[in-house]
Protein backbone atom coordinates (compact mmCIF):
# COMPACT_ATOMS: atom_id res chain seq x y z
CA UNK A 1 0.00 0.00 0.00
CA UNK A 2 1.06 3.35 -1.18
CA UNK A 3 0.05 6.51 0.82
CA UNK A 4 0.92 10.33 -0.03
CA UNK A 5 3.23 11.98 1.97
CA UNK A 6 0.47 14.90 2.64
CA UNK A 7 -2.34 12.22 3.93
CA UNK A 8 0.16 10.75 6.06
CA UNK A 9 1.41 13.74 8.00
CA UNK A 10 -2.39 15.03 7.83
CA UNK A 11 -3.52 11.52 9.34
CA UNK A 12 -0.74 11.91 12.14
CA UNK A 13 -1.49 15.62 12.94
CA UNK A 14 -5.09 14.65 13.91
CA UNK A 15 -3.93 11.80 15.97
CA UNK A 16 -1.67 13.98 17.66
CA UNK A 17 -4.38 16.76 18.14
CA UNK A 18 -6.39 13.71 19.95
CA UNK A 19 -4.06 13.25 22.24
CA UNK A 20 -4.11 16.92 23.28
CA UNK A 21 -0.97 18.48 20.90
CA UNK A 22 -1.72 21.86 19.86
CA UNK A 23 -1.15 22.33 16.19
CA UNK A 24 1.96 23.41 15.79
CA UNK A 25 3.45 20.21 18.06
CA UNK A 26 1.00 18.38 15.48
CA UNK A 27 2.51 19.74 12.54
CA UNK A 28 6.41 19.38 14.62
CA UNK A 29 6.14 16.06 15.49
CA UNK A 30 4.28 14.52 12.04
CA UNK A 31 6.61 15.82 9.99
CA UNK A 32 9.47 14.20 11.95
CA UNK A 33 7.81 10.96 11.91
CA UNK A 34 6.75 11.00 8.37
CA UNK A 35 10.49 11.79 7.56
CA UNK A 36 11.71 8.72 9.26
CA UNK A 37 9.07 6.84 7.42
CA UNK A 38 10.86 8.47 4.06
CA UNK A 39 14.25 7.96 5.20
CA UNK A 40 13.14 4.03 5.61
CA UNK A 41 13.34 4.21 9.18
CA UNK A 42 9.96 2.46 9.82
CA UNK A 43 10.43 2.08 13.60
CA UNK A 44 10.83 5.68 14.01
CA UNK A 45 7.90 6.57 11.67
CA UNK A 46 4.13 6.65 12.08
CA UNK A 47 4.07 3.63 13.74
CA UNK A 48 5.00 5.44 16.67
CA UNK A 49 2.10 7.06 17.37
CA UNK A 50 0.41 3.44 18.62
CA UNK A 51 3.42 3.14 21.24
CA UNK A 52 2.73 7.23 22.15
CA UNK A 53 -0.93 6.11 22.27
CA UNK A 54 -0.61 4.11 25.43
CA UNK A 55 1.70 6.66 27.11
CA UNK A 56 -1.18 9.51 26.82
CA UNK A 57 -3.76 7.15 27.85
CA UNK A 58 -2.25 6.47 31.38
CA UNK A 59 -0.94 10.23 31.55
CA UNK A 60 2.60 8.54 31.82
CA UNK A 61 3.43 12.23 29.25
CA UNK A 62 2.25 15.82 29.49
CA UNK A 63 1.44 17.02 26.21
CA UNK A 64 0.82 19.75 25.28
CA UNK A 65 4.52 20.31 26.24
CA UNK A 66 6.02 22.97 27.97
CA UNK A 67 9.36 22.97 27.73
CA UNK A 68 11.70 25.15 30.78
CA UNK A 69 14.58 27.23 29.96
CA UNK A 70 16.44 25.93 33.04
CA UNK A 71 19.93 27.94 32.10
CA UNK A 72 21.12 29.73 29.09
CA UNK A 73 24.73 31.62 29.08
CA UNK A 74 26.29 32.55 25.74
CA UNK A 75 27.09 29.34 23.87
CA UNK A 76 25.56 27.08 25.89
CA UNK A 77 21.92 26.01 27.49
CA UNK A 78 19.53 23.19 29.22
CA UNK A 79 16.42 22.76 28.86
CA UNK A 80 13.79 20.76 30.89
CA UNK A 81 11.25 19.25 28.58
CA UNK A 82 8.61 18.64 30.71
CA UNK A 83 7.96 15.17 30.29
CA UNK A 84 6.09 15.81 26.91
CA UNK A 85 6.69 15.12 23.51
CA UNK A 86 10.73 15.08 22.74
CA UNK A 87 10.67 16.40 18.89
CA UNK A 88 8.94 19.60 20.49
CA UNK A 89 11.73 19.71 23.21
CA UNK A 90 14.49 18.63 21.08
CA UNK A 91 12.85 21.11 18.10
CA UNK A 92 13.11 23.86 20.72
CA UNK A 93 17.17 23.04 21.90
CA UNK A 94 18.13 22.76 17.95
CA UNK A 95 16.85 26.57 17.27
CA UNK A 96 18.72 27.67 20.15
CA UNK A 97 21.57 26.24 19.26
CA UNK A 98 21.50 27.63 15.49
CA UNK A 99 21.20 31.28 17.41
CA UNK A 100 23.85 30.04 19.92
CA UNK A 101 26.33 29.37 16.92
CA UNK A 102 24.98 31.79 14.53
CA UNK A 103 26.11 34.44 17.28
CA UNK A 104 29.13 32.40 18.70
CA UNK A 105 30.67 30.29 16.33
CA UNK A 106 29.30 27.00 17.65
CA UNK A 107 26.79 26.30 20.30
CA UNK A 108 25.80 23.36 22.55
CA UNK A 109 22.35 22.93 24.11
CA UNK A 110 21.37 19.91 26.57
CA UNK A 111 17.59 18.63 27.34
CA UNK A 112 16.10 16.46 30.54
CA UNK A 113 13.31 14.88 31.32
CA UNK A 114 11.46 14.62 27.98
CA UNK A 115 10.84 11.57 25.75
CA UNK A 116 11.72 9.92 22.33
CA UNK A 117 12.77 12.59 20.06
CA UNK A 118 12.41 10.21 16.54
CA UNK A 119 15.07 10.12 14.09
CA UNK A 120 18.14 12.29 14.67
CA UNK A 121 18.83 13.49 11.24
CA UNK A 122 15.52 15.23 11.09
CA UNK A 123 16.90 17.68 13.43
CA UNK A 124 20.66 17.34 12.38
CA UNK A 125 19.72 17.55 8.36
CA UNK A 126 17.45 20.99 9.39
CA UNK A 127 20.66 22.61 10.71
CA UNK A 128 23.06 21.75 7.65
CA UNK A 129 19.88 23.21 4.85
CA UNK A 130 20.30 26.39 7.16
CA UNK A 131 24.43 26.22 6.60
CA UNK A 132 25.74 24.73 9.62
CA UNK A 133 27.61 21.60 10.81
CA UNK A 134 25.05 20.03 13.11
CA UNK A 135 25.90 17.08 15.91
CA UNK A 136 23.23 15.70 17.91
CA UNK A 137 23.34 13.14 20.16
CA UNK A 138 20.73 10.80 22.22
CA UNK A 139 20.80 8.14 24.99
CA UNK A 140 18.07 4.98 24.92
CA UNK A 141 16.98 2.33 26.69
CA UNK A 142 19.36 -0.19 27.60
CA UNK A 143 20.14 -2.88 25.19
CA UNK A 144 23.95 -3.26 25.06
CA UNK A 145 26.47 -4.15 27.99
CA UNK A 146 29.98 -2.61 28.36
CA UNK A 147 32.04 -4.97 26.77
CA UNK A 148 32.97 -7.80 28.04
CA UNK A 149 29.80 -7.95 29.97
CA UNK A 150 26.29 -9.32 29.94
CA UNK A 151 23.93 -7.66 31.65
CA UNK A 152 22.04 -4.79 29.50
CA UNK A 153 23.38 -1.35 30.81
CA UNK A 154 23.47 1.28 27.38
CA UNK A 155 20.99 1.59 24.79
CA UNK A 156 22.22 1.78 21.32
CA UNK A 157 22.91 5.38 22.03
CA UNK A 158 22.96 7.19 18.65
CA UNK A 159 24.80 9.83 16.89
CA UNK A 160 24.03 11.98 13.80
CA UNK A 161 25.93 14.47 12.01
CA UNK A 162 24.87 16.35 9.10
CA UNK A 163 26.82 19.14 6.79
CA UNK A 164 25.75 21.44 4.26
CA UNK A 165 25.77 20.07 1.14
CA UNK A 166 26.96 21.87 -2.12
CA UNK A 167 23.96 21.76 -4.12
CA UNK A 168 21.48 22.47 -0.52
CA UNK A 169 20.81 18.86 0.16
CA UNK A 170 22.93 18.32 3.46
CA UNK A 171 25.40 15.20 3.63
CA UNK A 172 23.78 12.99 6.79
CA UNK A 173 25.16 10.54 8.98
CA UNK A 174 22.64 8.92 11.14
CA UNK A 175 23.73 5.85 13.07
CA UNK A 176 23.27 4.13 16.40
CA UNK A 177 26.23 2.43 18.13
CA UNK A 178 25.35 -0.68 17.80
CA UNK A 179 25.63 -3.60 14.86
CA UNK A 180 21.74 -3.72 14.09
CA UNK A 181 18.38 -2.28 15.95
CA UNK A 182 16.85 -4.43 17.90
CA UNK A 183 14.02 -4.82 16.00
CA UNK A 184 16.00 -6.67 12.95
CA UNK A 185 16.52 -9.41 15.81
CA UNK A 186 12.18 -9.47 16.56
CA UNK A 187 11.81 -9.93 12.86
CA UNK A 188 13.87 -12.69 12.54
CA UNK A 189 12.56 -14.16 15.34
CA UNK A 190 8.88 -13.78 14.13
CA UNK A 191 10.26 -15.33 10.82
CA UNK A 192 12.11 -18.56 12.59
CA UNK A 193 15.79 -17.26 10.61
CA UNK A 194 18.73 -17.49 12.16
CA UNK A 195 20.52 -13.80 12.83
CA UNK A 196 24.15 -13.48 11.90
CA UNK A 197 27.06 -13.95 13.73
CA UNK A 198 28.26 -10.31 14.68
CA UNK A 199 24.49 -8.85 15.52
CA UNK A 200 23.98 -10.51 19.35
CA UNK A 201 25.35 -12.22 22.59
CA UNK A 202 23.03 -14.13 24.53
CA UNK A 203 21.81 -13.69 28.20
CA UNK A 204 25.56 -15.01 29.42
CA UNK A 205 27.33 -13.01 27.04
CA UNK A 206 28.45 -15.43 24.34
CA UNK A 207 28.12 -14.57 20.35
CA UNK A 208 25.09 -16.28 19.31
CA UNK A 209 22.82 -16.71 16.05
CA UNK A 210 19.17 -17.36 17.61
CA UNK A 211 17.03 -14.32 18.01
CA UNK A 212 15.46 -15.50 20.80
CA UNK A 213 18.46 -16.42 22.75
CA UNK A 214 19.38 -12.56 20.99
CA UNK A 215 16.31 -10.78 22.19
CA UNK A 216 17.26 -12.31 25.96
CA UNK A 217 20.67 -10.85 25.89
CA UNK A 218 22.42 -7.47 24.78
CA UNK A 219 22.97 -6.03 21.05
CA UNK A 220 27.01 -6.14 19.86
CA UNK A 221 28.41 -2.60 19.69
CA UNK A 222 29.81 -1.42 16.32
CA UNK A 223 33.79 -2.10 16.29
CA UNK A 224 33.53 -4.29 19.89
CA UNK A 225 35.15 -1.69 22.53
CA UNK A 226 34.56 0.91 20.15
CA UNK A 227 31.23 0.85 19.78
CA UNK A 228 30.68 0.79 23.78
CA UNK A 229 32.81 3.90 24.12
CA UNK A 230 31.06 5.26 21.93
CA UNK A 231 27.70 4.75 24.05
CA UNK A 232 29.05 5.26 27.04
CA UNK A 233 30.05 8.91 25.82
CA UNK A 234 27.07 9.69 24.72
CA UNK A 235 25.05 8.74 27.63
CA UNK A 236 27.38 10.69 29.60
CA UNK A 237 27.47 13.79 26.67
CA UNK A 238 23.47 13.72 26.46
CA UNK A 239 22.53 12.09 29.39
CA UNK A 240 24.33 12.77 33.19
CA UNK A 241 25.53 15.93 31.71
CA UNK A 242 21.67 17.32 31.05
CA UNK A 243 20.51 15.94 34.53
CA UNK A 244 18.18 12.99 32.31
CA UNK A 245 18.27 9.51 33.16
CA UNK A 246 21.44 7.18 32.24
CA UNK A 247 22.27 3.90 31.63
CA UNK A 248 19.76 1.14 32.66
CA UNK A 249 17.73 4.22 34.23
CA UNK A 250 16.36 5.44 30.71
CA UNK A 251 13.11 3.64 30.14
CA UNK A 252 11.94 2.20 26.61
CA UNK A 253 8.99 3.11 25.04
CA UNK A 254 9.03 -0.31 23.59
CA UNK A 255 7.98 -2.03 27.27
CA UNK A 256 5.24 -2.10 30.09
CA UNK A 257 4.22 1.46 31.43
CA UNK A 258 6.23 1.30 34.57
CA UNK A 259 7.59 5.08 34.31
CA UNK A 260 8.36 7.49 32.47
CA UNK A 261 10.58 7.01 29.24
CA UNK A 262 13.17 10.39 29.95
CA UNK A 263 15.00 9.68 26.89
CA UNK A 264 17.31 12.99 26.30
CA UNK A 265 18.50 15.04 23.38
CA UNK B 1 64.28 -4.05 28.29
CA UNK B 2 62.48 -1.37 30.41
CA UNK B 3 63.35 2.33 30.44
CA UNK B 4 62.14 4.58 33.54
CA UNK B 5 59.91 7.22 31.95
CA UNK B 6 62.07 10.12 32.81
CA UNK B 7 65.21 8.74 31.22
CA UNK B 8 62.84 8.08 27.77
CA UNK B 9 61.68 11.76 27.90
CA UNK B 10 65.02 13.20 28.61
CA UNK B 11 66.59 11.32 25.73
CA UNK B 12 63.50 11.79 23.43
CA UNK B 13 63.83 15.81 24.06
CA UNK B 14 67.68 15.53 22.88
CA UNK B 15 66.90 14.37 19.75
CA UNK B 16 64.38 17.06 19.41
CA UNK B 17 66.15 19.77 20.11
CA UNK B 18 68.68 18.45 17.74
CA UNK B 19 66.26 18.72 15.37
CA UNK B 20 65.95 22.66 16.09
CA UNK B 21 63.41 22.07 18.40
CA UNK B 22 63.17 24.72 21.29
CA UNK B 23 63.03 24.01 24.93
CA UNK B 24 59.35 23.94 25.15
CA UNK B 25 58.57 22.45 21.48
CA UNK B 26 60.55 19.31 22.69
CA UNK B 27 59.26 18.74 26.09
CA UNK B 28 55.87 18.65 24.94
CA UNK B 29 56.32 16.62 21.90
CA UNK B 30 58.22 14.00 24.13
CA UNK B 31 55.58 14.12 27.21
CA UNK B 32 53.37 13.03 24.31
CA UNK B 33 55.11 10.44 22.93
CA UNK B 34 56.26 9.15 26.23
CA UNK B 35 52.25 9.02 27.21
CA UNK B 36 51.78 7.19 24.04
CA UNK B 37 54.13 4.47 24.67
CA UNK B 38 52.85 4.28 28.44
CA UNK B 39 49.37 3.84 26.96
CA UNK B 40 50.48 0.77 24.88
CA UNK B 41 50.06 2.10 21.70
CA UNK B 42 53.43 2.13 20.49
CA UNK B 43 52.93 3.28 16.73
CA UNK B 44 52.26 7.01 18.67
CA UNK B 45 55.27 6.42 20.99
CA UNK B 46 58.60 7.42 20.54
CA UNK B 47 59.82 5.24 17.60
CA UNK B 48 57.86 8.12 15.87
CA UNK B 49 61.01 9.98 16.30
CA UNK B 50 62.82 8.35 13.60
CA UNK B 51 59.71 8.75 11.06
CA UNK B 52 60.41 12.61 12.27
CA UNK B 53 64.21 12.61 11.84
CA UNK B 54 64.08 11.46 8.28
CA UNK B 55 61.98 14.62 7.39
CA UNK B 56 63.73 16.96 9.41
CA UNK B 57 66.27 15.51 7.03
CA UNK B 58 64.32 16.22 3.97
CA UNK B 59 63.21 19.03 5.24
CA UNK B 60 59.91 18.66 4.97
CA UNK B 61 58.52 20.12 8.39
CA UNK B 62 59.61 23.28 9.61
CA UNK B 63 61.31 23.66 12.97
CA UNK B 64 60.95 25.72 15.41
CA UNK B 65 57.03 25.38 14.62
CA UNK B 66 55.76 28.75 14.16
CA UNK B 67 51.78 29.00 14.89
CA UNK B 68 49.68 31.46 13.46
CA UNK B 69 45.92 32.12 14.37
CA UNK B 70 44.35 32.82 10.85
CA UNK B 71 40.90 33.85 12.53
CA UNK B 72 39.41 34.15 16.20
CA UNK B 73 36.26 35.07 16.82
CA UNK B 74 33.84 34.09 19.85
CA UNK B 75 33.52 30.38 20.59
CA UNK B 76 35.67 29.59 17.52
CA UNK B 77 39.74 29.25 16.09
CA UNK B 78 41.39 28.61 13.44
CA UNK B 79 45.02 28.01 13.33
CA UNK B 80 47.53 27.52 10.68
CA UNK B 81 50.24 24.69 11.99
CA UNK B 82 53.33 26.48 10.10
CA UNK B 83 54.17 22.94 8.63
CA UNK B 84 55.58 22.32 12.11
CA UNK B 85 55.21 19.70 14.98
CA UNK B 86 51.60 18.62 14.94
CA UNK B 87 52.01 18.86 18.89
CA UNK B 88 52.73 22.09 19.05
CA UNK B 89 50.02 23.32 16.89
CA UNK B 90 47.36 21.34 18.29
CA UNK B 91 48.56 21.84 21.65
CA UNK B 92 47.72 25.68 21.30
CA UNK B 93 44.57 25.00 19.67
CA UNK B 94 43.93 23.07 22.77
CA UNK B 95 44.38 25.96 24.88
CA UNK B 96 42.56 28.50 22.80
CA UNK B 97 39.75 25.70 22.86
CA UNK B 98 39.91 26.07 26.88
CA UNK B 99 39.94 29.39 27.16
CA UNK B 100 37.24 29.92 24.56
CA UNK B 101 34.82 27.31 26.72
CA UNK B 102 35.73 28.44 30.07
CA UNK B 103 34.41 32.34 28.58
CA UNK B 104 31.48 30.78 26.10
CA UNK B 105 30.47 27.70 27.63
CA UNK B 106 32.11 25.72 25.10
CA UNK B 107 34.72 25.85 21.96
CA UNK B 108 35.92 24.66 18.77
CA UNK B 109 39.17 25.32 17.21
CA UNK B 110 40.31 24.06 14.16
CA UNK B 111 44.53 23.60 12.95
CA UNK B 112 45.98 23.10 8.86
CA UNK B 113 49.25 22.79 7.54
CA UNK B 114 50.64 20.87 10.15
CA UNK B 115 51.58 17.25 10.92
CA UNK B 116 51.16 13.53 12.70
CA UNK B 117 49.70 15.16 16.38
CA UNK B 118 50.26 12.20 18.09
CA UNK B 119 47.47 10.39 20.58
CA UNK B 120 44.34 12.52 20.48
CA UNK B 121 44.00 11.30 23.98
CA UNK B 122 46.55 13.48 25.24
CA UNK B 123 44.59 16.61 24.35
CA UNK B 124 41.37 15.30 25.23
CA UNK B 125 42.61 13.92 28.97
CA UNK B 126 44.23 17.23 29.28
CA UNK B 127 41.03 18.99 29.05
CA UNK B 128 39.32 16.35 31.33
CA UNK B 129 41.80 17.08 33.88
CA UNK B 130 41.11 20.51 33.73
CA UNK B 131 37.34 20.06 33.97
CA UNK B 132 35.92 20.03 30.61
CA UNK B 133 34.88 17.49 28.16
CA UNK B 134 36.68 17.21 25.87
CA UNK B 135 36.61 16.06 21.78
CA UNK B 136 39.16 15.78 19.47
CA UNK B 137 38.79 14.43 15.48
CA UNK B 138 41.84 14.00 13.33
CA UNK B 139 42.30 13.03 9.28
CA UNK B 140 45.02 10.72 8.14
CA UNK B 141 46.51 9.38 5.03
CA UNK B 142 44.15 7.33 3.23
CA UNK B 143 43.72 3.23 3.92
CA UNK B 144 39.59 3.11 4.02
CA UNK B 145 37.40 2.93 0.99
CA UNK B 146 34.17 4.24 1.11
CA UNK B 147 31.84 0.86 1.89
CA UNK B 148 31.38 -0.95 -1.00
CA UNK B 149 34.76 0.59 -2.73
CA UNK B 150 37.89 -0.85 -2.81
CA UNK B 151 39.92 2.00 -3.59
CA UNK B 152 41.68 3.99 -0.24
CA UNK B 153 39.97 7.23 0.81
CA UNK B 154 39.77 7.69 4.17
CA UNK B 155 42.05 7.92 6.79
CA UNK B 156 41.40 5.51 9.73
CA UNK B 157 40.18 9.02 11.43
CA UNK B 158 40.17 8.60 14.94
CA UNK B 159 37.95 10.27 17.35
CA UNK B 160 39.02 11.27 20.95
CA UNK B 161 36.22 12.27 23.98
CA UNK B 162 37.29 12.23 27.44
CA UNK B 163 35.00 13.56 30.49
CA UNK B 164 36.35 14.24 34.00
CA UNK B 165 36.19 11.44 36.86
CA UNK B 166 34.89 12.21 40.14
CA UNK B 167 38.47 10.80 41.63
CA UNK B 168 40.66 12.92 39.14
CA UNK B 169 41.57 10.48 36.57
CA UNK B 170 39.45 11.21 33.68
CA UNK B 171 37.59 8.98 31.57
CA UNK B 172 38.76 8.24 28.14
CA UNK B 173 37.78 7.33 24.32
CA UNK B 174 40.17 7.26 21.66
CA UNK B 175 39.17 5.48 18.87
CA UNK B 176 40.08 5.07 15.32
CA UNK B 177 37.14 4.45 12.77
CA UNK B 178 38.70 1.58 11.25
CA UNK B 179 38.55 -1.79 13.18
CA UNK B 180 42.26 -2.01 13.63
CA UNK B 181 45.84 -0.41 12.92
CA UNK B 182 47.31 -1.14 9.41
CA UNK B 183 50.56 -1.99 11.96
CA UNK B 184 48.36 -4.98 13.04
CA UNK B 185 48.22 -6.15 9.63
CA UNK B 186 51.51 -5.19 9.01
CA UNK B 187 52.65 -7.73 12.06
CA UNK B 188 51.04 -10.40 11.03
CA UNK B 189 52.70 -10.53 7.39
CA UNK B 190 55.52 -10.60 9.16
CA UNK B 191 55.02 -13.47 11.40
CA UNK B 192 53.69 -14.59 7.81
CA UNK B 193 50.40 -15.67 10.32
CA UNK B 194 46.30 -15.30 8.77
CA UNK B 195 44.49 -12.02 10.04
CA UNK B 196 40.94 -12.77 11.14
CA UNK B 197 37.98 -12.18 9.25
CA UNK B 198 36.62 -8.70 9.35
CA UNK B 199 39.93 -6.85 9.74
CA UNK B 200 40.53 -6.11 5.74
CA UNK B 201 39.80 -6.05 2.42
CA UNK B 202 41.65 -6.63 -0.72
CA UNK B 203 43.05 -4.84 -3.88
CA UNK B 204 39.54 -5.75 -5.46
CA UNK B 205 37.15 -4.98 -2.18
CA UNK B 206 37.03 -8.63 -0.67
CA UNK B 207 37.16 -9.56 2.40
CA UNK B 208 40.43 -11.24 3.66
CA UNK B 209 42.56 -13.12 5.69
CA UNK B 210 45.87 -12.41 4.38
CA UNK B 211 47.72 -10.30 5.27
CA UNK B 212 49.75 -9.60 2.31
CA UNK B 213 46.61 -9.22 0.16
CA UNK B 214 45.61 -7.02 2.98
CA UNK B 215 48.33 -4.61 3.11
CA UNK B 216 47.39 -4.05 -1.02
CA UNK B 217 43.59 -3.50 0.42
CA UNK B 218 41.70 -1.72 2.62
CA UNK B 219 41.43 -1.68 6.14
CA UNK B 220 37.19 -2.33 7.22
CA UNK B 221 35.42 0.30 9.23
CA UNK B 222 33.44 -0.18 12.58
CA UNK B 223 30.20 -1.67 11.37
CA UNK B 224 31.04 -1.58 7.94
CA UNK B 225 28.91 1.78 6.38
CA UNK B 226 28.78 3.08 10.30
CA UNK B 227 32.74 3.35 10.25
CA UNK B 228 32.96 4.25 7.00
CA UNK B 229 30.38 7.75 8.11
CA UNK B 230 32.29 8.31 10.72
CA UNK B 231 35.25 8.73 8.97
CA UNK B 232 33.83 11.08 6.46
CA UNK B 233 32.70 13.42 9.09
CA UNK B 234 35.83 13.66 10.62
CA UNK B 235 37.20 14.55 7.31
CA UNK B 236 34.61 16.92 6.93
CA UNK B 237 34.96 18.95 9.80
CA UNK B 238 38.75 18.20 10.92
CA UNK B 239 39.88 18.36 7.26
CA UNK B 240 37.56 19.95 4.75
CA UNK B 241 35.67 22.77 7.30
CA UNK B 242 40.24 23.97 8.18
CA UNK B 243 41.55 24.11 5.23
CA UNK B 244 43.68 21.21 5.26
CA UNK B 245 44.62 18.63 3.18
CA UNK B 246 41.26 15.59 2.86
CA UNK B 247 40.22 12.07 1.66
CA UNK B 248 43.48 10.61 -0.99
CA UNK B 249 45.42 13.81 -0.50
CA UNK B 250 46.51 13.88 3.15
CA UNK B 251 50.17 12.16 2.90
CA UNK B 252 51.17 9.39 5.75
CA UNK B 253 54.36 9.53 7.70
CA UNK B 254 55.07 5.96 6.97
CA UNK B 255 55.30 6.35 3.24
CA UNK B 256 58.28 8.42 0.84
CA UNK B 257 58.62 11.60 1.39
CA UNK B 258 57.31 13.01 -1.67
CA UNK B 259 54.87 15.52 0.12
CA UNK B 260 54.25 16.94 3.37
CA UNK B 261 52.01 15.10 5.49
CA UNK B 262 49.09 18.04 5.70
CA UNK B 263 46.94 16.19 8.53
CA UNK B 264 44.87 18.19 10.95
CA UNK B 265 43.45 18.18 13.91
Amino acid sequence: MKVKREALKNAAIEILKGFQATDSEAGLVAECLVRADMRGIDTHGVHFLTLLSSRVESRMIQIPTKVEVIRDEDATALLDGGNGLGQVAAHRAMEMCIGKARKFGTGSVAVRNTNHIGILAFYSSDMAERGLAGIVMCNGAASMSPWGGAEPFFGTNPISIAIPGDTGEPVVLDMSSSVVARGKIRRAERMKEAIPAGWAFDANGNPTTDPSEAMKGTLMPIGGPKGYGLALMVDVLAGLLSGSQFGPHVKTFHQPLDRQASGSS
